[in-house]
């Protein structure tokens, strides 16, 4: 990783991504389906179940991941989440994705999945990603077209497009809601400030 | 679906492919990572691991994915499973995923996915997809490039390629190892037969 | 198991059994109880509890399991489901029950729980009872009065009375919804048909 | 309750019951089957596998639950334990059970399972039974044949059998080991006791 | 120990405390926290949640534990629970504590915790402590200042201040309510009585 | 929090501390225990069984937490772990813990607990501590002997003694082994380094 990588890296860091992205082990379900009513006032870990007699196919469908994330922003990279919030079809099911984006250079910065591990598909491009142990250890590899990678739960990991051309991955997660907390937005971008 | 595909379907239920594709909610990792050792002649609930100090970044890379499966069968459809079994990496995490290739008319015949439910994702082509619910409901949409499905765990789903070019899809489950029960190669194909 | 048992099997396939009966590791429970209001129009993963102060030993009692099912269908068997919806004392304690009655020559046709395992005791009479792995091999034995068998959580299994008198049996689940998946309902009696 | 039952359920709570007998929500499973290796000296948080190529149909099988438990004892009583120290098979998959015995005036004195609820059906005779909450409040129900009782995880119970006949009992668990904590004997006859 | 400890270790086998004490491995929380509305007239497995918009910091936070509690009653000791129940914050985050005052002589009388196992830490004096395995081993050691010692989850076990000082413990669950059942309480004073 | 505290923080951000401190919810124990193996060569998910008939007493107690942890380092603060590696006996049952060290001024940089939510009480001093949310939302408080404070697992939290004296807190934790991951570290401490 060249030195204008770190200084995307570390400018990734102090600027700040607005686009949440984010990736564990749910609880089982106990019934075939429970589509989340994301518009109850009923708030429950996870989300109540809409009417089951009410849900037809299309609360089984997402659309429009085939439209490109808009990657022109400060990190050159968008990441389009498929979690319940997004797919209510997903609730109690113990499974989410996400679709990224990366124009070239661009950087999905350093961040975690509080809940669940992350199995990283390369659709395009090429992806140079890592993820970093509890001790420290660095470990990371150049994705091509077709590679896949695990980054383990919790654990502080990134990607960045060190290719030419746009890059497009595909992430898997074992929960319906795996979170993400991104660093350099959590330590420096805090409402309020860590420091005040 | 017109009346050849229930042919088809007919077919894939009396023929058989060979071709296993399957996909819960496994226990939690209680470390970073368990590298799973598939060689080990100790045999535990998943695989034991892999000695960490041992482990590279290599142990957590799968490479292929770009590779369309063989399509060249009565299916018409191939599944590349990228379970803890192929990719030792995964073991302990609780995800997986798989790859589906389908020639035109393909199909990936009724299934279930005993320990695990599946988000289906349509990267190029056509599917008709479906699943029938525990009181025999079925709930299908035709997909289009960029839609997502997701099958519940453990109930009979499938998809058939109804579009007049190749189709492929990216599959993910909250399972190392999902697990899949082809229902015609079950109730026909067992070894030995059921009615014997 | 003779000729006219494989016409039985396959009349099952094509037949329809109205009765489902079906059987995973649920959530742990946070309280001492949580007996499901069944009739809530508050649908979350499981059930909602009554209120506990209103909660008496009635809660905790289902009664009738002496009663013999109903053997006088197509199938010649009957399945008494023992699951939370039939007994709202057993919510979120991750067990459930049902009792499996048999004419002399019933079939409780191929199927699976998508939620549990299953374990079978015959109470009387004989069975031939089996299950096929993911890989296609089937595990068989003939069962007498006091034997127990076991099926792993979602594979297809059945069980067949091949005495010359009724037979019960009582299978015990670790979910409190395991589910029933009638294999030959869902791939031929699914509604709307799945070649509609 | 009369007056004798008490002395016989304090006679309970002093004497000892030799008999374990107990009753979780398990971690799932990662494959179809893993039939305990009870023999092996490498011990894990349940069973190490049997190699699965050496698994036959008589592993899933468990025999001899139609004898009658020898209640000749100071209790009256009989448990016969299934759990997946006595039928390996059962390993990994979340599910257990236990045939109890009693002659006329016999009990199953107080006790707990701790990692899992406890469902009850008597096959023959009747039986006092009941629960005491965490909040100490007791639900009681005398049971006929054919009645299901449900015991929630880690409360003490009991059962006593205030008929004229003999009767038995099936009793269901979530998990492969319940376990039981039987009251008196663990107050009282302690190795070294308690009071050492 | 003692005879006279003997005689306190019946005596709270006889006597009764009102205090409840209890200590498992709960579900995963599919969001970053879910505040208990323990208000709510809504009752799930655990608590409803609170408004996330309505969350201040005040509701991650519990306040007095400095204050001992008052051991001037029959078993010279005090448990004040930091549950789901008593700390909203706790709900859906698998985690409980406790604070444990014991006068010179006093004793937290033989108890379980259905739901977890405890973690025990010392902070001032000395405490005869020991639990029963569920084969009747008892396990016991004089703890001092800075000793921790672990109770698996449901087994019968106690603390016993054999110092001549007051003695303070903190206990650390794996649950949000890990429940007590206080064996002299549930055995002889629940109510209604067992043996009426 | 003033503006060398500011300095300090990122101080601690940009200086390393060589402390790890780490802390979900486990899978359920299969047996009463399964005391810890660390010297193993067999390495599963968790840690192998010693054979519980040469178990002892020892094994269940951990002793020396009375020792104040050594401040005298760039960050003025010290962890002791309390995780199944250091307490063996912690193994299969779901809890951890910590003993945090503070001198006055010292700091517990920023970090996160990828498989547990960690409660924290305060047994001396003053603790200005905080987390944020996965969008990025501070919640701080200061707190003093006797308060307890809950950070969600997987969040970035810190603690800040702002008091003239030492300060002393204990964790718990839902995990035997939580993990610690400490952002600067791992971000500006890997090994490689990130950016090489």
């Amino acid at each position: 990783m060249a030195a204008h990588h770190l200084i995307l890296l570390l400018l990734a860091l102090i600027a700040s991504s607005s686009s949440p992205a984010a990736f564990a082990a749910d609880p089982n379900q106990l019934q075939d389906f429970c589509v989340a009513d994301t518009n109850s006032n009923i708030i429950v870990n996870g989300f109540v179940c809409k009417d089951p007699n009410l849900v037809t196919e299309n609360d089984f469908l997402y659309r429009g991941l085939n439209h490109p994330g808009n990657t022109a922003n400060q990190l050159g990279s968008n990441v389009t989440l498929v979690f319940a919030q997004q797919f209510p079809g997903l609730n109690a099911l113990g499974v989410a994705g996400a679709r990224l984006d990366f124009a070239a250079g661009g950087v999905n910065p350093p961040h975690t999945h509080p809940r669940a591990s992350e199995l990283l598909v390369v659709i395009k491009g090429t992806l140079y990603a890592g993820f970093v142990s509890s001790n420290n250890k660095l470990y990371t590899k150049v994705l091509y077209e077709g590679d896949a990678f695990i980054f383990p739960q919790g654990l502080i990991h990134f990607q960045f497009n060190n290719g030419k051309t746009d890059a497009v991955a595909w992430a898997s997660f074992g929960s319906q809601n795996p979170g993400r907390v991104d660093i350099a937005n959590a330590v420096f971008g805090a409402k309020p400030p860590i420091s005040s």
